[in-house]
């Protein structure tokens, strides 16, 4: 069977996995990325594990078609670079496919947005396989998504696509760090529920909230859905509101892409049927009936290894193409 | 050269036209919709209609590789019917395909949206010739969308991707036709801004519209560039706020589809650097530097003949996977 060495670089862990191309993982680890200590320490380090990994795994690169690379974007695609991530400064113009690819025997190596490379995880061997027109949405520190549109990853001009966070919701919301005010991201995602729920403990609000967080700097989702679990009026309504904005986003994307399936990955997933029931409700409101009807939204079904699974189905479909 | 029968329907019109393969009408007619009346007398007139051509051609049936048919959505491509347009009360179930095909000598047919059609019409044979993603939008009486992604047509799971004038603009704005609050297409499709400015000119603001329009109930969007060009303040307000909105709907364009280019057509656009100047200067603002910087933002070059010449790229398209 075909083999990836995968990597999946975050802004504090870099992954890496040995993957099948049945998208099976034979094995996988992780080193701290130190992001501000510039890229080549983070790559020599997470190389050195690799290779440990590939000696206690009795494989060489020789036994690989590929390396993929998982990456926050945006990316220089060509270069193989990150350019100018916001949580990996001083990385821009760093080749990482080059230096990866040199660290093993010359194997090809190809780097792609992260998002993108989950959507397309999601559709080979995930919660999307089976279905054509597979979108994926991680709601976490932001809002992310990939698309595969009629079994291919929608890479776009320059592998940046599918910035679905970015959708507006509104014209003069609170401002997203892409610059504009109102972004989906700026009102769905787990940070900005906390923030939303620090907003109304702020002003005075009384809630449950503040007794499970300890403080209002250390409120996140996570103690709202405890306050909820004890009818928390507050907490409640914040969660509502939010389920409206997710599903309002989701609407759209449903009416942009019609797809089969939204994937919906990120932190904020594990509250599970809390979510998906009202969520896929609000959805459907939001979108044509024809389209919602031929629509499910699923959870994610790769979990913490989307990335490192992505970026070797990225890989693969970049070596089936030779 | 292959040759595709290729047909446009509309709530007014039904169009029709001989297509080469290279894009090029060996000729075109219209005929009257008279939509209330039902499909069945529509259908039949423009058969006989194209007949007609295909005599003074002469061609026969048997010349042609394929139909194609560019419709307004919802559609049911499977059975070849329109779905609840509202523009085409009483069609719903009505077989398109069936009939053509049945007038034809047996071709096989094919139903497109006809915002999809026109961007595949673009990308093939107009002003998106030889970028892989092209973004088409029309905006008129509505706001539509198609998009070709790496060289194919997004149709989506059943038929009805990039329902793009639905993309939201505010949670809480004007009521949308979809049923929705502050989508895109209630701020700045022709018949929005046509909207606006009746607002703003019935709450008693001065301006030489009024004078071109003769009265408030037929203002357009024509009245409004005829007082710009005198330098009217309202009218220059109406119109910047309106490039405002096309900017931050295009900008989401960007932002989802990372496309090579977004082609622009319908009534809006005949306004032409009045337009486009100012819009690709806000899209630009409201979408990542990296994704906006490859993307142009250009005139359709199919003009009227867009929904022919788009319903008959489709045709080709199948007539090739075949």
């Amino acid at each position: 069977m075909r083999k990836v060495l995968a990597f999946d670089l975050g802004g504090t862990k870099f992954a890496f996995g040995v993957v099948n191309e049945d998208g099976s993982l034979l094995g996988s680890g992780r080193v701290e990325t130190f992001a501000d200590k510039g890229p080549a320490q983070a790559c020599e380090r997470v190389a050195e594990a690799a290779h440990r990994l590939l000696a206690e795994l009795g494989l060489r690169p020789v036994d690989f078609v590929a390396i993929g690379i998982a990456s926050p974007g945006p990316l220089d695609m060509a270069r193989g670079c990150v350019d100018g991530s916001p949580n990996l400064p001083g990385w821009t113009g760093f080749s990482i496919t080059e230096f990866l690819s040199n660290s093993f025997g010359g194997l090809p190596a190809r780097i792609d947005n992260d998002c993108n490379a989950a959507a397309l995880g999601e559709y080979r061997f995930g919660a999307g396989k089976g279905r054509k027109n597979v979108v994926y949405i991680t709601v976490s520190t932001g809002i992310g998504g990939g698309a595969v549109i009629d079994g291919r990853l929608m890479r776009g001009a320059n592998g940046n696509a599918a910035e679905l966070g970015h959708i507006p919701l509104t014209m003069d919301g609170p401002s997203c760090g892409c610059g504009n005010p109102g972004c989906w991201e700026v009102y769905a995602s787990g940070t900005a529920i906390a923030r939303r729920t620090r907003e109304a403990l702020a002003a005075g609000r009384p809630s449950s909230i503040l007794k499970f967080a300890g403080s209002l700097d250390q409120v996140t989702t996570h103690h709202l859905f405890q306050a909820m679990a004890e009818g928390d009026a507050l907490a409640n309504e914040i969660w509502a509101e939010s389920i409206n904005y997710l599903g309002r986003g989701l609407g759209a994307v449903i009416n942009i892409f019609n797809p089969d399936v939204i994937v919906v990955g990120g932190g904020v997933t594990a509250a599970g049927d809390a979510l998906f029931v009202p969520m896929r409700k609000s959805a459907a409101q939001y979108a044509f009936p024809r389209l919602s009807a031929v629509c499910s939204i699923v959870p994610a079904g790769l979990g913490g290894e989307v990335g490192v699974v992505g970026a070797a189905a990225c890989a693969l479909e970049g070596a089936q193409e030779k």
